[in-house]
């Protein structure tokens, strides 16, 4: 895997919930590294309520990590 | 993305629900962005007991990061 | 939405523990605000052991919240 | 409810991991009160390998904060 | 129950592992403590992508409890 | 089981989120040991979206502790 990551820090809370959503989607694509099959199972969870939400809550675990290294960005 | 969050800091304890609430919400919108099809959508879970717990437990994540930025409002 | 948490402070555990019921719940009645639906969806879940579990589940993640905040009442 | 915990503090990781599993079955008991509708779900879960993974799920959350109120019995 | 842990403190991390593992297992056993049912269901779930993917999440769960205690061996 | 972690330490957070794929697979290994039905899983949850989320969630989980083990390389 080529280098997608260099830190955890961010300059701000928003880019941290991204840098979260970038977390959450790299674990998808080590374990299905195939961007055609990726793009035909894009559609079913997108249009999927629990899918999403499933999704929302990978993200959601990644950002407490990203927060408690940017230390709440207090 | 239009920013949509500067800080994790609220003054109350139920102003920080609400930032979880608004979090966790986000995970969705940035992965399916079409309002259309997340309209579409809000009718299943918002019928479904299950799917009501689901997105209560991405809530949850996010106000233990909210709470915690906070220094849970002591 | 009224004022419904001022403080995740308890004086004891069993009352931390109830205030991480009304955290799960606060999650489900903030998505569906209809109080007729979720008298509907009530016996569904109530009667599913999965249901219950995840309900479980989520106000397990709350009481850390809430432990947390109180120190764990040492 | 009338008194069922008055404290986290347990002599031995053993003692907390049981303190775990009652914080883990109260979250169903505050939820589906009646004793006799939990009876008859008991073999639901208790007969499917998911629904046994998904109650050590939760029993691990209250684990994680039993262990931390408990410094790790350090 | 009979004695099972007496203490979060492993030599490695890969005892530590193997811990989370003996927790995950044991909230099974707690609240089905029958070995022959126990039996019926592992190929059940040994033969399942999700539910292995679900006993995996739940020792994760305990791995970051016991790592922590032992303070990340570091 | 043969070593295979001695340390929670990594030199960047891409080896120690590899190192967070790592201990989501080793749940699964040491669960079903044989690599034959493990082959035979794979193309179950490679091509389904949730199973794929899942696993990125379990992956999430002990990301947040190898980062936590690395002082979140700061």
């Amino acid at each position: 895997m080529e280098p997608w990551i260099t830190s955890l820090i961010t300059d701000t809370p928003q880019e941290g919930y991204e840098l979260a959503i970038k977390l959450a989607r790299m674990g998808v694509k080590y374990t299905q590294p195939d961007p055609d099959i990726r793009s035909k199972l894009r559609p079913v969870y997108e249009n999927d309520a629990d899918s999403l939400t499933l999704v929302s809550q990978v993200i959601a675990i990644h950002f407490q990590t990203v927060a408690a290294a940017n230390n709440y960005w207090k």
